[in-house]
């Protein structure tokens, strides 16, 4: 029952993996490179080498879930939101709907269903998303997809909400807090075909998340 | 039995109305502004304004076919191919297919099917193309999806091939050609979830598009 972490090497994706490997949870991060495997290795966290724009499926050799989580969001540059945030998930989804995964998560956006009622410049990234998002629940594999606000590097509360209306207006949530609901999202293997919007707020994850 | 032309006003897009016009095929030129309009007026072509970034659902009306042939290929810059390439090939198939309209024709591109295939340059368009094609084959509407080569501004020849083997490797196909073979898709009105590369060639396009 292992994880695939695809983007572990990001701002989330290397939270998401010290707080898997403390809780004892089976994950192998996938990183680009020889140089990216150091900061995992020393943490005794498992890592494959693999590329989402080239070999990709050697990957998922033994893991029964993937959770996407690359991407550096709207910032990167379109080119790169392309080939990642919308390429690259959908090579991921058709590998694991192929491979017959059990569950695929993915962190998306908030708003992604809904692109034109993002701001201007978010748009095209947050149409990335939405691509991403349909072409996974088109496919086969059962899937949770995670839309977190605006993301701040403030500490994790583990105290989360799930809409605007919840948090009177306010649209950001830490990535410390996104890394905590990802924890649980893994560990609920039961929740399948399901969406959630993430936001800082004041319910524990576990309760907002099911 | 009106066709909407998404794109009219771009290269292959005025070439495919004057044609039809010719023809008497009835379509419908979606323009983005009123100062668009005119060139399709002073041609006699009905035309409506509406916005692929925008206010889309009222072109629709008195239409039961779409032609999608938006976007200037992988040149127009990435956010635009998210925007137009990506997400509005993908609003025009929703929307095609909740108001129930018999056929969607798509101006793809060759090599979409494999966009890590295509060189390094186009990628990032040809990865848009996949996904705008693969949310079109999983919407419920009928489609043919035309994937040419690179795209020339030479003179129609009406002679083309659908395979590289077939043209020892020659890739470009005129856009003046795309636009012959797009009036024969709109009138072969049987011909339904099917694709086709295109290129220049030495067949009848009737034959080689059947």
């Amino acid at each position: 029952m292992t994880t695939l972490v695809i983007g572990a090497n990001g701002q989330i994706g290397r939270q998401f993996c010290e707080l898997a490997k403390a809780a004892g949870e089976p994950i192998k991060a996938m990183v680009r490179s020889e140089e990216q495997r150091a900061w995992f290795e020393e943490r005794g966290i498992d890592t494959v080498v693999a590329d989402l724009e080239g070999e990709l499926r050697h990957a998922f050799e033994g893991c029964d879930q993937v959770l996407f989580t690359a991407g550096s969001g709207p910032h990167t540059g379109p080119d790169k939101t392309l080939m990642i945030d919308l390429y690259g998930a959908i090579r991921a989804a058709d590998l694991a709907s192929e491979l017959g995964l059990s569950r695929y998560l993915m962190v998306s956006a908030m708003r992604a269903e809904d692109p034109l009622s993002a701001p201007e410049k978010l748009r095209p990234y947050t149409a990335a998303k939405f691509a991403a998002d349909a072409h996974l629940r088109h496919s086969r594999v059962p899937h949770v997809i995670l839309k977190p606000g605006r993301l701040t590097d403030e500490a994790a509360t583990r105290k989360v909400a799930t809409s605007l209306e919840e948090t009177g207006g306010e649209n950001t949530v830490s990535r410390a807090n996104v890394a905590h609901a990802l924890l649980h999202l893994v560990q609920a293997r039961t929740l399948v075909d399901c969406e959630f919007d993430l936001l800082d707020g004041e319910r524990e994850i576990a309760e907002a998340l099911s």
